[in-house]
């Protein structure tokens, strides 16, 4: 991609992404609680945390007042999303399965990356500053969203959600280390976090699993 | 009321609060963690953190350095709250449950509402601001308090408790808006959710649940 | 020990400590994911997670930007810890319960209760603020491991845990106030939270549990 089209597609790249990003996640988010019967309330709790931790975190992280508390359109886009899975789920019947929820699900997590790897490139931390950054923002929001719903986080058993974050925030870097442009750095990151999402999901993608190396052989599943 | 009986009530509305709340919210964690029958340093440690969590939040959130670390009289009132739970464990049946533990929670609940619109006002956030930051200071603590004893947060099934905190702090904001004092917006913010709270409870209000609209009515009950 | 010997063992005591610390608790971290059979990724999550989240948390709370995000130095001992408990988990059968692992649990426990209560002094928060901070940082990664891992906190039931750090961080204090180099205070606090967490071990001491003293006594044990 030229850098012209770049700057085209993504003219302030923050704003589109984390603006994508709030949508997608408060949709996703709220799309779990709904399949786990939660009331509106507890759907629209957890539909804004899935939303919102990941960059609160961020900005708690890089010491600087939480965005979410100094723009009331963010909230505004948080709620459409929960509107959205509300609405899915009228329509649907496992609104936390279907392909919209998938979906929103990969495009928000690169969305998410792209917002964490600029601010932190912004406060100026380490390579591996950045990295980690981009994915607490993307992945975030998931793991509190399923603290909240009492089970353990997704993202320690889906060996390609994170480490796509942390993908994309590296190539995030790797740009911006490179000279290129901040709208060419937030699509690269962009591209590299949803292309190896989707394809772990299309393709089935996994880590091996420990007790494959031999490891914790000694115990029956006590869960 | 008239801002004069208000400042009478209310000299310094921050501090008022935040002993109140501090002790009140202590009794309460402490009262839970009895009746799962933690021992005596888990007990504090649930205590404490249902006292802390939320305040320290809200510290961080607004990026000073928490007030509980600043001051050593706040753990006092802490450790009060406490031996306040052990003592009426000792003399009734259910202290979780009891009328004490149910008013201390509202009154708690009704405390850091009003002492988190205070601070989050002085921050200069958004609207949106201010109602979040101090919903996740009166309810913080007590979601924090339940993930420790591994159940899913209470906030999440119960409509009427971390909501009447939000419409005590749109309270704050509209009375801090139409250029009223410090002194009125504390003491509106605290009537308006100790009374939505209590009479809620009195009640049983409840949001109508997500299953009824017809949503999420593709699956058993699988918990 | 002299003052002389202090500075020859503990040149930087922050740098030392932190380096331990950060190398043994992700060994723990990682040999209590390799137990509940996460996979390489979750191991490694878990592992992280124990060694970075008790010196973040003290690093947000003294408002400043975490350590672990400005050098990169500090992940590489973090997966360095990682790796041993895997290389271990190929030797032996039950890593987390090795004599390895609660060695180095205790040594981290001791080397991040130094960390803690060094950040703190020097941020200039109350006595019970340095005392909460080094008790975080020591604790707070265990904790956090456990909710990852889906079950209640460890150091909630474990009487002599966090409680030793509490022990350790109040050596560090009375040090300092005495006049103490920071090297003197470092090894006080050090000696004191590793000899009173293996000797609770070894003696197996426990506070009296709640139900002992007749609390909680009305219900049966529904869990």
């Amino acid at each position: 991609m030229s850098p012209a089209l770049g700057e085209v597609l993504f003219g302030d790249p923050f704003a589109v992404m984390n603006t994508v990003g709030l949508v997608a996640f408060a949709l996703v988010g709220s799309a779990k609680a709904i399949r786990e019967k939660f009331d509106l309330f507890g759907i629209t709790v957890v539909g804004l945390s899935m939303a919102f931790v990941g960059g609160v975190t961020r900005d708690i992280l890089v010491n600087r007042v939480p965005l979410a508390l100094q723009s009331s359109i963010e909230i505004s886009l948080g709620l459409l999303g929960v509107g959205l899975a509300v609405g899915l789920s009228i329509m649907l019947d496992s609104p936390d399965e279907h392909l919209v929820s998938v979906l929103a699900d990969a495009v928000g997590l690169a969305a998410f990356a792209t917002t964490g790897a600029t601010v932190a490139t912004d406060a100026g931390v380490s390579a591996f500053g950045v990295v980690a950054v981009a994915t607490i923002n993307a992945a975030g929001g998931g793991a509190f969203a399923d603290i909240l719903l009492d089970r353990s986080p997704f993202i320690l058993f889906e060996d390609f959600y994170a480490s796509c974050a942390a993908l994309g925030g590296s190539a995030y870097w790797l740009v911006i280390t490179a000279g290129g442009a901040d709208s060419v750095a937030s699509a690269a990151c962009a591209v590299v976090t949803v292309g190896i999402r989707l394809a772990a999901i299309n393709y089935g993608w996994g880590l091996p699993e420990a007790q494959i190396l031999g490891l914790a052989r000694e115990k029956g599943d006590d869960r």
